[in-house]
């Protein structure tokens, strides 16, 4: 392989996305960066016994130092702020200094990602042209990929949501062709309950813990998910409500 | 790097994403596929003198066969799917004579993508587990990441369309909170009619050729591409609509 992968340049902060977990999945450009940071700094939730990010990339640690940092699992956008502002006091010093920091996060850094959080604290203490994103494979791209089921075709809107409001749920249903949910967690009966009353069972399929190796467990039946609860958790659920044609939309302006 | 990878399996099929155009946007699973591949499909608009694809990958190609297949840019279903079906009988003979085949697609193969048309015609030729797709980053992830901008957090709704039809636009802007628009074409200065009717032109980016070399071209004020007529090819409109936070969307069954 020839391709040209350009290094972390010193005093400089890289977001990057890893994918969802399996470390194949990374792609060559945040491989290559995570291998040449002077510190990697690595996300771990409250209530994980170990990073999954950092399961994700342990082959490409060497000589980096690695920072692991647990962040709070509650919905508090205060102290979620507050948590990430520490971290980006980290991060500033040692840019400053002229090293190099990767921060790596699981899935895509700009999608329901801590990094977000602390890019928004970075701004405020370093250069913007500093700041870089590397994007990642979101756990709804790897989860259709493993279904061998297209997201969506020609006119088709998707939409993306935590699964945490079923009247917004059931709203969304009625204005897009596939609905993707994240974060279901406790609600798994709940969201079969407002699929099943709205025919749409048989078209979702949930995903628990997708391309991690061991933990991955996918639903084609959705039914089949019921049996446990802890289905919800690190979870995916792809409904493919409709579709919509060229044939039925020809665009603005054009000649069906 | 110990990564463990994967190669081709003799008599497999692979539909493999390959991100916007930069070859580090590949990842580790999809670049050694494309190494290990007896044949690899490389799709051509019959509008490109080239294929984007093949130029993405240019650097992994040594001894493969590689086929250039041209496919219609017309919005024609019925067409679209009798070029495809052709291309399936060629890769269903190579694959039942015990080839490895790879399909490479830009961005993913489950978003808007060819690859959904060869994989309907093999699921007729082909046994099911013979057939795999990879995921790849899709325009929008890496616009994003350019840009340095959040797509979603917290309780926040993405859609991503086609920007065809604008009073399909115009309804979704009332339904989400960030909006993700493909395939402008000429309709860009109408797109930007529509948004400042609705005071969104500001929160309104627009990258063409994203991650493509010597192409790229990023406006972080729409105003500034309405210039030029065809900065509306091969682009990404990111609308940051509004916020929908943990506080004001309290999970059902929990407590805010």
């Amino acid at each position: 392989m020839h391709i040209k992968l350009k290094n972390c340049q010193p005093g400089h902060f890289y977001a990057v996305g890893v994918g969802p977990g399996s470390p194949d999945l990374i792609t060559l450009r945040a491989a290559n960066l995570i291998q040449s940071a002077d510190t990697v700094i690595v996300p771990r939730s409250e209530l994980a016994g170990e990073s999954l990010a950092l399961v994700t990339i342990r082959d490409l640690i060497g000589e980096q130092e690695v920072i692991e940092h647990v962040y709070p699992m509650k919905r508090d956008s205060a102290q979620t702020r507050s948590c990430w502002a520490e971290v980006a006091t980290e991060v500033a010093t040692r840019v400053s200094a002229g090293l190099s920091v990767v921060q790596v996060t699981i899935g895509d850094p700009m999608i329901y990602s801590t990094s977000s959080y602390l890019i928004e604290s970075l701004t405020e203490l370093l250069p913007s042209e500093h700041i870089h994103v590397v994007p990642g494979i979101s756990a709804f791209q790897a989860t259709a990929a493993l279904l061998v089921e297209p997201l969506t075709l020609q006119e088709d809107r998707l939409t993306m949501m935590p699964a945490t409001d079923m009247a917004a749920i059931a709203h969304a249903l009625k204005h897009c062709e596939t609905l993707v949910l994240y974060k279901v967690g406790p609600r798994l009966r709940q969201l079969a309950a407002l699929l099943e009353e709205h025919r749409l069972l048989d078209q979702a399929r949930l995903a628990c813990y997708v391309e991690q190796n061991g933990r991955e467990a996918i639903f084609r039946n959705f039914r089949d998910a019921l049996t446990d609860d802890s289905h919800g958790y690190m979870s995916t659920v792809i409904v493919r409500v409709g579709n919509r044609s060229w044939e039925q939309n020809p665009p603005v302006g054009e000649v069906a």
